[in-house]
């Protein structure tokens, strides 16, 4: 019979708790991000998760409003949750740049939240993982974007990855050059149908939505017939633009990335030049970037990025150029976890030492603090339960090494070392340092 | 003249953005806090920002209710954002536990809202930063909770501090030999106040409000004249509890804290036995722990904690024991500003590479992935702007070695490498794989 005072516990639809084995990979994941970023000069910042809701929904879509998380605080001020962290680095930049200075660089790895529909299989609460560049045009701010990514993605264990690059110029330039620069709204909602419809349907609704001849039209479509390795992209696109200054300049930009990246020693068929999708294109201005695992195409880009021209005319009147990128942390690590990617631990120690005999306590932890200054984690099971239930327990946690030691080999002066895994075991000498337990234990993790 | 269309942009009063320099030395501390966790044993969770208003207010004071933000969401849910991690690890702990099984080790480190009056200096966001043993009633647990504190502040570079050990059972014991127990609530009430009206004030209180005979209030503040080394300190609590077994169990307990953190290697003197004070003993039922910095005692407690019988009652039938603490990371960060311990840097790399010569990127990139891939931090300044004003921004910054090739450097196959603290420049031989200016970077850095 349940009290009536108790209360269910349940978390809110669309969220969720991350429980030890979820949270570990998490946190591996954003601790490699962030050695990345640091890396590359990007520094930590952090912002509020609540703000005035004027700065939340200042340029925000119909959708973005409807999805905000909003209401009036205890001195009446409306204020939201943050959505992305695109705003409030905005409005950050808007606030500081002037004590701060440029270049700008910051990464930021907080939650946000959306009151989206859970249905799509969406949470309500996610973690973004953003680094941006601001206050530069320089395209060498371009292709550390592109590095960091690579970078990235090796230290997260992948090889076979693919940075795809898009320059917004390239279009612009095309539209310039059939005198439809007025149109790119419109030619943009139809290209982005490529994949869906098909060119021929593409064709149709650039003629009809957008009011090109059929001849415009086949030219535009031209971007998506383009292929090769990345200098015969680069050949074909130079007669594309050839006579508009911003497309030549846009696919100068493409080369410029190019060399730069392998010239900081980037594998070059990890990057691949591809002006035939729309993505990003209605937002970004220069370099477009997004990354996809080779294995995986299906789940789509997991790093995205790209130039803008000015971030926080919303808040400012100082023109801020910048460069970034976000990685899709949730989305990564489904698809770690689909790669075999993700070992399933619940313990971020290695080593588990049992409370075995009742009158030993002093030795265990004696024993778990020479482990922990050689810098090695260990876990000492609290109560004398049963050997084998501790050991079930250890096992159930992802526990690597249990030091095992009772009356016996307390007498023997020895303590068993046993590897989880294999199940092997020794006995080694429990000297007072426990220097050769060490050793052994280092022996076994470092296999 | 200021755009009509532009918003101001500004933080909520109360709320805080953190820029580089404040957030480096953030990151750093949780870091190592939660590094020293970790090899304890504890696993990382997180739980929702946003939860339901019934599980927060469950049985939450009038002042946490009044400071609460709470609003209803889409689906007219009334929600609020979590104000502790102690209720959202009650509820994590009575909905997961069954499937996680016990010891339950985990630490959480995130951010907690409270519409407090910012009169008082406080933040109305501020991050915790918990660890908590759920599941054993062993002193081992209670052991290894002030192992953690001792480790924790030695990883974070404090030799002077001073864990303050007390268990509640004393004061329980000590009410039970004179037949007190049901007065404790007033007892305790009275005895808060020690340190700001004295003895004397504090027995008439004992005595008005809590219905004591003169003879019984000054047994109890008894208490208050406990002093001498912890040896000392145990003999007369000894027979300060005589004939209470509850008193003497917790004397006992205090003894096998202080034996068992011995053992394990932790110096004596950084443990004190204080039976004086109330703070904790109302929510507390056995171990509870407080740490202060020798140094500036004035600030309070930076890390304090205890025993509970029973966490989770509201959302469980499962009794839950357990033991934790919990870290005061605003608390200490301003204690270590204040004691010199932090370094005002904005870039977390050291490197600084200068665009000195405008045709040189690629040499200026190849260099920085060279000292990278040894796992050296650089930023390379994007734009090729005078060098004076490069080195400026490197200052201001705080980076510690700038490399710097211009014409002249590379015609000479050398980079200027330059200590920007003590001003020395020594030209190292650039070769393809900057062996030697690795080398000469990481000597400087080391030194």
């Amino acid at each position: 019979m349940s009290d009536p005072k108790r209360i269910e516990p349940r978390t809110l639809k669309g969220f969720r708790d991350y429980p030890p084995e979820a949270m570990i990979p998490r946190e591996r994941l954003i601790d490699t991000a962030r050695r990345v970023y640091r890396s590359y000069g990007f520094s930590p910042i952090d912002t509020p998760a609540l703000e005035y809701l004027d700065i939340l929904s200042g340029k925000g879509s119909d959708e973005t409003d409807k999805q905000l998380y909003k209401f009036q605080d205890h001195g009446g001020r409306w204020v939201g949750l943050r959505f992305d962290l695109t705003v409030p680095l905005a409005r950050f930049a808007a606030q500081h740049v002037g004590e701060l200075g440029v270049p700008l660089k910051r990464y930021h790895i907080a939650s946000v939240w959306r009151g989206e529909n859970t249905q799509r299989g969406r949470y309500r609460e996610f973690m973004q993982c953003d680094f941006d560049t601001i206050g530069t045009r320089s395209i060498a701010a371009d292709i550390e974007t592109v590095l960091v990514i690579h970078d990235l993605f090796r230290a997260l264990g992948f090889e076979d990855f693919t940075i795809q690059l898009n320059n917004r110029m390239v279009l612009t330039g095309l539209l310039e050059r059939l005198h439809l620069a007025d149109r790119a709204t419109a030619v943009l909602r139809a290209l982005d149908k490529l994949g869906k419809i098909g060119p021929e349907a593409v064709a149709q609704e650039m003629i009809a939505q957008a009011g090109l001849s059929a001849e415009q039209a086949q030219d535009i479509l031209q971007l998506s017939k383009i292929s090769g390795d990345n200098d015969a992209v680069l050949r074909q696109l130079d007669s594309l633009v050839a006579g508009s200054e911003t497309g030549q300049s846009g696919v100068a930009k493409l080369k410029k990335v190019l060399d730069g990246t392998a010239a900081a020693g980037m594998s070059p068929d990890r990057i691949k030049l591809d002006v035939s999708i729309a993505r990003g294109l209605d937002y970004y201005t220069g370099t477009i970037v997004e990354t996809f695992l080779n294995k995986l195409p299906g789940i789509g880009s997991v790093c995205s990025g790209g130039r803008y021209d000015n971030l926080a005319g919303l808040f400012t009147s100082q023109e801020l150029p910048g460069i970034g990128a976000s990685l899709g942390l949730d989305r990564l690590l489904a698809a770690m976890e689909e790669l075999g990617m993700i070992e399933k631990v619940s313990t971020p120690a290695p080593v588990f030492i049992p409370f075995f005999d009742p009158n030993r306590l002093a030795d265990y932890l004696r024993l778990a603090s020479s482990l922990r200054a050689s810098g090695v984690g260990v876990e000492v099971f609290p109560d004398s339960k049963k050997l084998g239930q501790q050991l079930k327990y250890a096992d159930r946690r992802g526990f690597r090494i249990a030091l095992i030691a009772g009356g016996d080999e307390f007498d023997r002066g020895v303590c068993q070392v046993k590897n989880l895994q294999t199940g092997e075991k020794r006995d080694v000498p429990l000297a007072s340092d426990a220097a050769e337990i060490v050793a052994e234990v280092k022996r076994i993790l470092g296999s």
